[in-house]
């Protein structure tokens, strides 16, 4: 099942607010559902953000009625804008829409209907891109994995959260897939229960072993010998390897270092962010209070209760320990050794 | 508002499966219904538990309907044992238990009605003292709580937890009414959200600063600097300090520890158990998959994903900062002073 699909002109989202009860997915024929898609997380997960985006600016694009090319090109910028504005941690939406500017700049000398098709053309290779990333990031982060391993994730970082395969899942796939035999505790990751709702389906579906816990049971399971490693994805790394992800990454890294368990952040090139020096610079999302006072829609909380909900969190790149990229593992210390393997990429 | 209250020869109990929506009372009229309470948690909270496990037997003892002494013998041990049956990890509820026995042992030469009041006498000095008991120790532990501090607690520990006024939430009421003008950061605690329900219920009705959080965000609250201690209640605190209390609490004892916060647990001394070396031999109940699989009654997982949800975790003695009972504040090495302060009591 793709979590996203482009045919005949229309971007497909498989709805994650309502799996796993429902696989339903959404039609986008322009850039304003795209936009409200990621804001309200029909469609989440960096990668599988920026795949979104990239697709939004080519609906954008293919949208405009006109004949001239200023108003092309203030159409697609428009997209680029509001697209911009819909989540703020998440690098790889920035890294995407970039991308996406870049191709149609290049694009100068053509004519309307190839300028359309570029733009399609290089949100497909984005998607594409990210996909096999993921799986050459599972083949470099299963060797990692021991067999039999009690592995411990957060939150999705799934084939839901990319292009396909996944990032942290991807290495999970690729190590069950070798036959190493693994389980997996999958935190369910509130307040959105993206650990019960997607990870437990993805797992699940696979016919991988999976024990479904509450946030709060991690440690616990720690301390009783269970967990050999934790692997998540990430939103965005900064240039120091400090970590912005899913709340509740940070505290499961100090965990992991208290009971010395390994900590693995697995992720594409498009996540590592040179230009941002440390996690400090990192703008963490605050969600609305209602996600936390209850779920889906049910209040269980006191209405008038004040709530404190970011959506994010920052782990020190001290307590991670290596980076799973599509470009190889990445040890410490980070900033020096993640511009070596990232190259230039890393700057895009 | 009364967590438990004894009333014309009826045992009524706020039902906490339905706070905060709605408040109504569980009218119980023998201890099968006490028993059945305690086990789907419409009366919770170890001292709470404990107090209503004791009317359970005065019930027992009421409905006798016979004359002979051996009738209303087997009555109360019959009660006794269904009651003893409940739950296994608070000790608090054997504690009391025991308690009811030996006085009902007591009262070998009396009438069959006076050894029936004796009963609810002595159920009712269980309630009064726990409320006593409670106030001492807000007394002794506010003293620890600096003015202006963030404080986080877990679960809930509260009056209605107790036989009023709260263990954990006692000492945070006591600082409040010394005019420390603190702020409390309340885990929601899953599965069951005895956070979000109960204690952000009651200290909203209290007029105390609260903000409602997620357990995967109390590690990123510390980090922010905004948690200038820790403090939880218990469910049963073995000869050395090891402490049970509700899932997440070791996993905060370890982030508190690394951030460099201060952690108590305030507790009775009913909850100390001398006759418990360790935490090992604490057993820990386990209970059903599908609070795990769910939200307040909403699927929310595959139905068919494998869960792991034990109710609590035990925290190692090393963990905790100081005891904080209503015999005064104890400090570390727990396996010497222990015995000190809580003295015979302990051993009851």
């Amino acid at each position: 099942m793709e979590a996203i699909r482009w045919q005949n002109g229309c971007l497909w989202l498989l709805d994650q607010t309502k799996l796993p009860l429902k696989a339903e997915y959404l039609e986008c024929w322009d850039h304003q559902v795209v936009a409200a898609a990621i804001k309200c997380l029909q469609v989440r997960g960096a990668p599988a953000i920026g795949a979104a985006a990239a697709f939004g600016v080519a609906l954008a694009g293919l949208n405009y009625q006109g004949m001239e090319m200023a108003g092309l090109e203030a159409a697609v910028q428009q997209a680029v804008t509001d697209l911009r504005k819909t989540r703020p941690t998440a690098v790889n939406l920035f890294w995407a829409l970039r991308r996406m500017e870049r191709v149609f700049a290049g694009t100068k000398g053509l004519n309307l209907a190839e300028r359309q098709a570029s733009l399609v053309a290089e949100a497909q290779a984005i998607l594409a891109e990210d996909r096999a990333m993921n799986e050459r990031m599972g083949a470099f982060g299963q060797e990692l994995i021991p067999v039999g391993a009690g592995v411990l994730t957060h939150c999705n970082a799934g084939a839901l959260a990319t292009g396909g395969f996944g990032t942290a899942l991807g290495v999970i796939r690729a190590a069950s897939q070798a036959g190493k035999e693994i389980t997996v505790f999958v935190d369910e990751t509130r307040p959105l229960l993206q650990g019960a709702r997607l990870t437990a389906w993805e797992l699940l579906q696979d016919g991988i072993g999976v024990t479904l816990i509450t946030d709060s049971m991690a440690a616990y399971v720690m301390k009783q010998g269970l967990v050999d490693l934790v692997i998540v994805g990430a939103d965005r790394i900064a240039a120091n390897g400090d970590v912005a992800n899913k709340i509740g990454t940070y505290g499961l890294a100090v965990l992991a270092r208290a009971h010395t368990i390994p900590f693995y952040v697995a992720a594409p090139v498009s996540t590592f962010d040179q230009a941002t020096p440390t996690g400090a610079q990192i703008p963490i999302e605050e969600r609305d209070a209602d996600e936390v006072r209850g779920f889906a829609g049910t209040v269980i909380a006191p209405e008038e209760v004040p709530v404190y909900n970011p959506a994010f969190d920052v782990t020190s790149g001290d307590l991670v320990t290596a980076f799973i990229t599509d470009q190889g593992v990445i040890k410490p210390p980070y900033r020096e050794n993640l511009p070596v393997i990232l190259g230039v990429k890393g700057e895009e």
